[in-house]
This record gives structure tokens, C-alpha cells and sequence, in this order.
């Protein structure tokens, strides 16, 4: 398959690249870095990384930024951030990416533990996240000509240990690999307004 | 209690208002109309509306508009209003209302059952609720001096089913007057961070 993946140089990113590089064209896009530069919080830009593109059988996005803070002190602002930056602009690249998308094509998109498992600072990422899977679940039941939708929700990866650790107390974390596998069933499986887990 | 009805003219809200008056003191706002106006998308107008209606102990909100579109001809200005409307006007809703309720005092948010099952044209609507629930969920782990949170998610009301009921087929619509004795037992009751749901 010729797949595009968006957040290819996060952590989760280059995990998921490595796991299907092997067995399928990977275009790498990045805010700075890949094949193609986006910022997907601005459709015009995903549109013409769609464009530079070419034909696709899957798009992964592996993106997005939310706030982390305590909520009494959280501005609007800094919500909507989350918002905009996660959840748009995953929301853009399907909106956009419908048209363009071979027949029985697939979206993954990416969620998160923190949706179902709230963590300190975290009420920002839990919305969105949850929004995330929400948005999956309907637009399931609208794609047309076969295209499929689901999101991944992973924990905490290994390779983040040290710098979120402490955000996640009691939490196993897993390898990149193990995650990458959970895309993997999402892109070459048959599956539908799933959101795919792996919590441990 | 002194409790604060957000969107007191909306079905909900009507029905949430006979169940509640003959036991509290009730102040009714709204976009147009009530005892207080607010634009609830404005920190501001919100900020106000709490200063002018004193110390509370209970919030209630029945606010909020979402898309309804095909998923395909959505823009993501349309989907960014439902987000800007019922989800981030309660979460402004909220952040403003944290420091002014008095102790153990309650937010009672609506979300609706979209956010668990799709209908036609819904995928805004089942995204803004999805979010409003992950919203609720992380938010009550955060609240300070004993205040509570929680989403109340009704199916169509008997009242709206000549207006929306093309939308909800084989849904069993449910009276206000049931739907108002959830929102109740939100406010009146012990729970926090849960989505209390009337679906038939």
C-alpha cells in the first residue's frame, strides 16, 4: 500500500514508520521534517500535501499538541489550543483526505489512553482525546466507497518514560513496537469506527 | 440552593426549570432571553453573568449548537463551530465558574446520546459530546473544595420529536420532565464525573 504518515518524526511516529516500511511505501510527513511539511491546523497546507502526495490506500496520523495544566488556571485560549492543534488538525486530514483516498482506503488516527484514564494536568488532553474517538465512531458510518476509520489509543510508550513518566503513575508502559503493531491491525485489517487499544 | 441555568429557553432547559423552581432559587440566563444574557463562546460575557448573579451553588447548562452535515461537505469552520458553541462554551462555562461556586456547589453539563450512538448527519454533534463527557470525566478529578462535575446525556425529547425525530429512528423519545429529574439528581445528589444518562 502507499501510505502517508503524518507525525512521522514523533515518537510514536518513527515506531509506527519502522513497523510498516517493510511492507509498504511510506510517505513521511512532519511539521519540519519527512517528505512533505504540513501544518495540519491549516487546510490549505493539508491540501496540498494531499496534492504532493499522489494516490494513497491509508493515511496515518500520528500528530498533535494538547495543553497540560492545571485546570483552575487553563485560559479558553490555552483549551482551544488542544483543540485546534489535536483534534483539528487530525479532523482537517480526513475532511480533506476523503476525496483523495483510494476505494477501501483507511484513516488511523491517533487518541490516547488519558481519553478513558484521566492524569494530573491532563483535563485538555482527555477532551480532546475523547472527541478524537467520538469523531471516529460517527464518521465510520458516513465514509463512502468502502474507506474505513479508526483511532488508536495507546499508553504511555517506553521511549517516553523519562520525560512523562511522572505524569503517569501506576501505568505500564510499552514499547513503540508493540504500538506500532496496533496501527498495523487498524491499516491492514477490516476493522470500522474502532478505537484499537493497547494499555499494557 | 442558588442555582444558575445556562440556556433556561432551550427544551431542556424549560423542563429542567419546572423541576427545579418549586424547590430553589433559580436564575435564568440566556442568549436572548432569562434573567441574565450571556454569549457563552465570550469569557467575558460569561465572567459577567457570573458577577451579576451572585454566589451560586449549583451551574446548570443546556446550551450549546453543533453541525449537523453530510461528513464529506463538512468545512472545518462548520465542525470548528460546534466545538467553539456547546463544547467550549460550557468548558468557559466552567473555568470562570471554578473559583466563584460556593464549597461542594456542582456543574451539570449536557452532552446527549449522539455522543454514544451516530445518526445521520451527526458526526459534529457525536464529537462535541464525546468531548464533553472526556471533559467531565477529567475534570472532577481536578475541582477544588469539594465542587463536582457532570454531563447529563438525554435522548430526543418528546418535545423536539416533531422537529428532530426524522433523525432518531427507532430512538424512544422521553419526556422533559424525566430528562429535568436526571439533571436533578446530578445537582441534588452525590456523584462526580459521571455522565447520567436518559436514553429511553
Amino acid at each position: 500500500m502507499r501510505i502517508l504518515l503524518v507525525g512521522a518524526s514523533g515518537t510514536v511516529g518513527r515506531a509506527v514508520a519502522e513497523a510498516l516500511a517493510p511492507s509498504h511505501e511510506l510517505i513521511r510527513a512532519g511539521r519540519h521534517s519527512g517528505d512533505l511539511q504540513v501544518d495540519v491546523t491549516d487546510l490549505a497546507s493539508v491540501e496540498r500535501m494531499y496534492e504532493a502526495a499522489g494516490p494513497l490506500d491509508a493515511v496515518i496520523t500520528t500528530t498533535g499538541h494538547v495543553h497540560f495544566g492545571e485546570l483552575a488556571d487553563i485560559t479558553p485560549a490555552q483549551f482551544n489550543l488542544g483543540l485546534q492543534d489535536k483534534l483539528m488538525g487530525q479532523v482537517n486530514i480526513v475532511l480533506a483526505g476523503i476525496k483523495r483516498l483510494r476505494d477501501g482506503g483507511s484513516f488511523t488516527l491517533t487518541s490516547g489512553i488519558t481519553a478513558d484514564e484521566p492524569i494530573r494536568l491532563g483535563t485538555n488532553a482527555t477532551t480532546v482525546n475523547a472527541a478524537i474517538e467520538g469523531f471516529v465512531r460517527a464518521a465510520a458510518t458516513e465514509l463512502p466507497r468502502g474507506l474505513r476509520i479508526n483511532a488508536v489509543s495507546a499508553t504511555l510508550l517506553t521511549e517516553s518514560l523519562d520525560a512523562y513518566g511522572s505524569y503517569f503513575p501506576g501505568f505500564e508502559a510499552v514499547p513503540g513496537a508493540r504500538v506500532a503493531q496496533v496501527y498495523r491491525r487498524s491499516v491492514e485489517g477490516v476493522g470500522t469506527g474502532r478505537v484499537y487499544t493497547i494499555w499494557q
